[in-house]
């Protein structure tokens, strides 16, 4: 039974190491989070999954790692300094500032079947509302102000502006003289680095059409209102796919996408079943973008929310970020681009005529994964004893500490030293982290290693020493106890099968 | 024998897919630089083989992954507010604005020498000459007037300002309302998020002293003036450990990190006769670290710099972030802090009172081991037929690929579908990149794994199939070739035995 509310995970993640406020002891940065020891184990094996299945797996696949900031130059053709903005109101009565959308979507129902009715759409349906409201600034405004909009913050009915748009790019300026041209941005999408280094890397490999570049790493918005935990925050981590293939074969690839992101997301543990696939209609595409999938996981307490997106962006990229535009019959429709000094072609596979290539896009958050991930692997089990407790399910692969080593009692030499033996020869097999657990209290020990995750303790005790009283098995001395997580089975192995043992269990 | 000069590595990495300069296709971005296909897998080589060696095979040790936007009280009270610049000088004749000893250490000896003699310093001491030139900006300018000294982009003498301090830290607007008070930095450096989460970690692992956090990131840092490749970069990443010990321990704990990273080093390819240990002299220290080592490696024609330091900052860290620092006998001398809402103590192992503990910091640079780590195993060698090749000797965990899997003919289905298979079995022994290389001829494949450091070629041909001519042996069938990229030798293997052997010579 996966986790029902979010508190109860920001609460296990905060007690246990995985996630913390960014910036806590001075108060906290909204929208910023810190990974703890558990949280950082876990990202990086989600991220490590992710690079094994889309980059090591496939033939047809580069991976990549470009910078953080970028040219504004770059983001001024991808179209992100012209649209990759949000609408905002300001309350005048406390100069606080809202996104128009997160505004609506917290009023009660009332509120907002007044604020649809006077802008003439179906209360039911937010997606048209928002577009209504953002189409019609004028409209919206008078909207909030006759339905009684309140203020998050004061609780009371707002003095509400007219919408502007706010760019979430975070700006910054580089290089020691401050003019109107030595600033960069953020990037707001890792894939940026891929479309600017897409000639790059055909140079330097040799790729023909079909092939893909992968990359993950952060990516900075300049949220209005960060929200909901991990889900929506200024600094996050993306692993995205380019994958560029010819025109005309777009569609298959799309479809083989989708496939593929699935079945990845099952492997990871978050089943089909928790997921919706929402065709995106036509009305709400970006110009550019032939069809996309949104892939919508159902989280605790927010319920359906985007995890991920597999979108059919034509030739737009490409297009926008190459020079002798007018040359390359390009479907879609690109803004004018005298600034690049690269032309973004490869040879078409049967013709060997230089062609813009279309691109299918797999984007997913790495933080938003880590919180389904972690959503489903919560577990609150009563046990035949009648305790509760609570186990974290996730698979293997997943897991922040494959094995916790656990001498019996902390404060005799021989079994702490032979507890950390074992625990180094486990490491070696290279499986991930191994950790040696003396805390000294067992029963302690087992129900932090169900909080975190851990799929295997392994007990070390004076049996394994050969130092037990008169009534027990002698036939024990080298062996060891090990707890299934799961199912709270325990079995004793000989010391010596143990690498063979695990390396089974984990792979 | 290592390369002689940056410029061979510089033009290898962008030719093979290592590096690109950031934004290339708008100009380029100085001093942001992006990881190409086979920079990302050795930067992530590198990486796992630090946190394996620093957190898996310690167990005193815990990951960190922080946010890299900060509270900028976080940098307040850290000190780099007021002190993390660099003075910096422009010339009135074209604007242009230079970082003070870069300016000076780009003149020829000459001009140099008179710059040394008007600030009364030894011109063959450059460290001495920098600290007086920061110390006394009048004299400086006027050392700078008098001298004769030049503008690198004009060629001319240029008309030099009095240094002024510019601060390296990257600053952001955070939220949709920019003020006083709504701006954060970019960290400069990973380890201030080391410090902030000090009590979470204690608090969610139980940890006493000793024990260390470690956390591998990017840091940011305005340098005036970017240079040499990727050894001064605007963008960086960093390996930072912060070893948390009893004061009184400290300099036991600062021995044993310098003797670790030293090894750490070598087993990275990296020799100790390759680096010289710069016990930096009291009077060049800052007021808070009791002793400094940098580790000096000597870079091809830049010739020795830092590319780790390791450093024993007492209490200066925890004492600066903390509430209540006056109740806290602390031994560094920090600036009042009432921002901090924690108390950043931990229970002294014998007295259990809580105290404030002493850090140690080997804190090293991805980009420049990059850097370190290429530099050594380049290697140019003449072959017994006299032609020359180009190869690069990695450490096999640091290879890039670890095999590529080449069909002899890549119009022969049957050939290229069984270096699928092979590929594909190697593959799932978690090795890293094992590649399908099918580009269709054996010998550019041979040069570029060379040049790119793949350990071991398997070549698929006829044989293999069983279907070679008259006079080759049948025997061969099931069998591969398998070439060593440092001795060239070449041997046939039994498909299935592959994996065996692969797995112990990759171990």
């Amino acid at each position: 039974m996966p986790a029902t509310s979010m508190e109860e995970l920001v609460s296990l993640c905060k007690r246990r190491g995985f996630i913390f406020q960014g910036s806590e002891i001075y108060g906290g940065l909204q929208g910023f989070y810190d990974y703890g020891p558990l949280g950082v184990e876990l990202k990086n094996n989600i991220k490590a999954a992710w690079w094994r299945s889309n980059v090591y797996e496939r033939d047809d696949m580069e991976g990549l790692d470009s910078s953080i900031i970028m040219h504004r130059l770059v983001l001024r053709h991808s179209g992100h300094e012209a649209t990759f903005s949000d609408p905002m109101v300001d309350n005048k009565k406390n100069n606080k500032r809202y996104r128009l959308d997160h505004l609506v979507k917290d009023q009660k129902a009332d509120v907002q079947a007044k604020v649809a009715a006077h802008m003439g759409v179906d209360p039911e349906n937010f997606p048209a509302l928002v577009a209504a409201l953002n189409a019609e600034p004028a409209k919206a405004s008078e909207a909030l102000r006759t339905s009684g909009v309140r203020d998050a913050f004061s609780g009371e009915i707002g003095d509400w502006t007219e919408p502007k748009p706010f760019n979430m790019m975070f700006k910054t300026t580089i290089g020691p003289v401050a003019d109107e041209e030595s600033y960069g941005y953020l990037r707001p999408e890792t894939a940026q680095g891929i479309f600017t280094n897409f000639k790059n890397v055909v140079d330097s490999t040799s790729r023909r059409l079909p092939f893909g570049i992968a990359q993950i790493g952060k990516a900075f918005r300049n949220e209005i209102t960060p929200r909901n935990f991990i889900f929506r925050v200024r600094e996050l981590e993306q692993m995205e796919i380019e994958f560029f293939c010819t025109p005309g074969t777009d569609e298959d690839w799309h479809a083989h996408w989708l496939e593929k992101r699935l079945s990845w997301w099952e492997a990871q543990g978050v089943p089909r079943s928790k997921i919706e696939i929402l065709d995106v209609p036509k009305e709400d595409l970006a110009h550019y973008s032939k069809r996309t999938y949104d892939l919508m996981y159902d989280y605790p307490t927010l319920g359906y929310e985007e995890i991920e997106g597999i979108a059919n962006r034509s030739d737009y990229d490409l297009g926008s970020h190459t020079k002798s535009q007018s040359e390359l019959n390009l479907v879609a429709r690109v803004s004018e681009n005298n600034d690049s000094i690269a032309k973004l072609t490869i040879p078409h596979p049967e013709t060997n005529k230089p062609v813009v290539p279309f691109v299918i896009e797999p984007s997913a958050g790495v933080d938003r994964a880590l919180l389904a991930v972690l959503s489903e692997a919560f577990t609150k089990e009563t046990l035949e004893n009648g305790n509760e407790r609570i186990v974290l399910k996730f698979k293997p692969h997943l897991a922040p500490i494959k094995v916790a080593v656990i001498p019996l009692a902390r404060n005799k030499p021989e079994l702490v030293e032979l507890a950390r033996q074992i625990k180094n020869d486990l490491q070696k097999l290279g499986l991930g982290r191994i950790l040696l657990e003396d805390s000294g209290n067992i029963g302690k020990a087992y129900r932090r290693h169900d909080e975190v995750g851990t799929p295997y303790c392994i007990t070390v005790d004076f049996d394994t020493l050969g130092q037990s009283n008169e009534d027990s098995d002698v036939s024990l001395k080298d062996t060891v106890t090990v707890r299934d997580r799961d199912t709270l089975q325990q079995e004793r192995l000989k010391i010596s099968e143990l690498a063979e043992w695990i390396q089974a269990k984990l792979k």
